[in-house]
């Protein structure tokens, strides 16, 4: 029996890889015969590089870069084949990376994404992917484009700085100062949304909350990356702002498209670059998880696509998540079963605490199961 | 495929002929050519005689008795092929027949079970099968005995009342007077508890205060017992205090003892009576359920028994349950696999309002599984 194991992480609990490893060994200790790959997921947020670091021969390049609050923070993003640069914004930029009551967009930069991509740029790398989920910012990738040269100024002329609440002063925007070696370079960004930069389902309302904006933020918001989006537009020449996942990371989106970025799926794109379809073809059972499973698992979601590639060559695929949503059956629609690890009516706190044991748990069911 | 399905209820919230046919339906759901056997299971407490009138046929008996706190009450049991007769205590002087704020011992009897036993006599049976299980008393069948013609006397000479509060003061016991055809026939109790009449492990401690009894009434009680006990089985001629469940239901099991029935494993005379060994033998599945299992389950409960059976016949044997205890992967020293329905973490009381649900979605995953 060959079984691929290529989880998301759980959120808040266990790291994707730390969810592949605790599903091998319950599948260890059921059968010691069993052939396993471990190809722990993402899809284009946190744990990305982690995902890639585990699964492909890479350099890992430490830097020094800007934080999400302006300070000073070491960093770090892969280089594979001496050419290709895997950037993670989550490891920059990340919302985990401020303090809780510390959160408000107007304090945030994603400056330190576009050092990043400097840095690369500087080692000579051609093809760059970058991960920009789970971004502590909402301006519009104002601080990274300015790390790459954009200048952006204020109405008494003065150059803005780098923060989100930068972004509401901004009057003119020049993209003839930027970094020439970005037009010679392919720039490839994994997001997971499909929302556009402004507008009810744009950045500032979806997911300003999330990153500390008040309701009265959101509204302001909303109209500066409107004014921003239009001046970055004409800059660039190119219309943009309602392209899907332009509202992904806080507009970073939108930014990396007005630098000639292509935007795609994380999970397609963390699989193919850890060549999960060529494991897929040879396995017998390929089994997936994530935190929280429901409908939104089978939209661009890491376990969703896993599924589309097992399903691609008839290989059964097998949910295993922290939870699953109301009616959740219609996970079935691509996979084969989907089991949560909760073993009793229980307490979040507890099962996030307890995932590791739980996960095992359950996962021994399904290879006793899978054994018969 | 061929699937047996011998759940037991889930307590306090699916019979186990309601848990049975929501597994049925979910089978049938994935796939409509599966052949099902249903056959609901319980182990001697509440649920048996539904469990037997689902799976066997039988003439349904009713008649008119003395419920647990004196009053009249309409019951009823069954006659198979004629001669055997299948009694439910719990239908006759169950916990759940005596409103949670009136429940004490004192003002409880299991006269009425024994009344059921003086009809099934007159109707002629000869084969009694009692399931004790769930009682309200904890008055060492002296109700029981009495509807059956023993006589209790107290200090000044006079017939002591049939209650529990009365056991305290019998002082004299006449088995003399008992009904003769008790020694015609013979008596099964059905029983899944090993607790002697008396003592820290006998009925009025272990069992005392569910049924109401207070720190200071599970110590006279079980003083009285003993007393009461010695009187029995002087006047029985045979020492039964000590035998494994002699405690049961309130010291039903005693007195049972001191007519001269036997005690068996609830379980396995469901098991027996409803012929479930012949359908696992044809099997390609066995499920079976409860509502909570832990190490428990393993002894003497009725997914245990239904799991043994399958392992006889080497069956694959799933246990799906309404939760799974600590360290549930112990139960598979016995269970292929066990699941819980639980799809996230969330309170009893929604699992328990949702069960039908949660049992049905899990179940379509593990026949999706099933039929890969």
């Amino acid at each position: 029996m060959k079984v691929v194991f290529a989880p998301d992480s759980y959120k808040g609990s266990l790291s994707s890889m730390e969810v592949a490893e605790t599903m091998d060994k319950a599948f260890q200790s059921v059968n010691p015969q069993v052939e396993t790959i471990l190809k722990p997921m993402a899809d284009g947020g946190e744990g990305t590089l982690g995902a890639f670091s585990k699964a492909v021969s890479h350099e890992k390049v430490h830097f020094s870069c800007t934080g999400p609050m302006g300070e000073r923070r070491d960093s770090w993003y892969l280089i594979l084949d001496r050419n290709r640069a895997v950037i993670e914004g989550a490891v920059i930029a990340g919302l985990p990376l401020v303090a809780e009551e510390k959160r408000n967009p107007d304090n945030t930069t994603s400056y330190g994404i576009g050092e990043a991509l400097k840095h690369a740029l500087d080692h000579g790398c051609t093809d760059i992917l970058v991960a920009i989920g789970g971004s502590s910012t909402n301006d519009g990738g104002l601080g990274m484009l300015q790390a790459l040269g954009m200048k952006a100024y204020r109405q008494d002329g003065k150059e803005a700085d780098i923060y989100g609440r930068d972004v509401h002063s901004i009057k003119a925007i020049d993209f003839s100062t930027l970094d020439h070696r970005l037009e010679e370079v392919t720039i490839r960004v994994a997001s997971d949304v499909d929302n556009p930069l402004t507008g009810k389902n744009g950045a500032s309302y979806v997911y300003g909350p999330q990153k500390g904006a008040t309701e009265a933020q959101v509204v302001t918001y909303d109209h500066a990356l409107e004014n921003y989006g239009k001046l970055v537009e004409i800059a660039c020449g190119k219309s943009i702002m309602e392209v899907p996942g332009a509202g992904a990371a806080g507009g970073l989106g939108f930014a990396f498209l007005s630098i000639g970025a292509t935007l795609q799926s994380g999970a397609k794109l963390v699989a193919e670059a850890i060549h999960l379809d060529e494991d897929i073809q040879q396995a017998d059972y390929v089994i997936t998880g994530e935190g929280q499973s429901d409908a939104q698992t089978l939209f661009g979601k890491a376990p969703g696509y896993v599924a589309d590639l097992a399903n691609k060559y008839k290989k059964p695929v097998i949910l295993i998540s922290g939870g699953l949503g109301e009616e959740y059956t219609q996970l079935n629609t691509v996979f084969t079963s989907c089991f949560s690890i909760t073993p009793a009516p229980t307490l979040l706190e507890d099962s996030l605490k307890n995932a590791e044991d739980y996960l095992f748990q359950t996962t021994v069911q399904i290879a006793r199961l899978l054994s018969i």
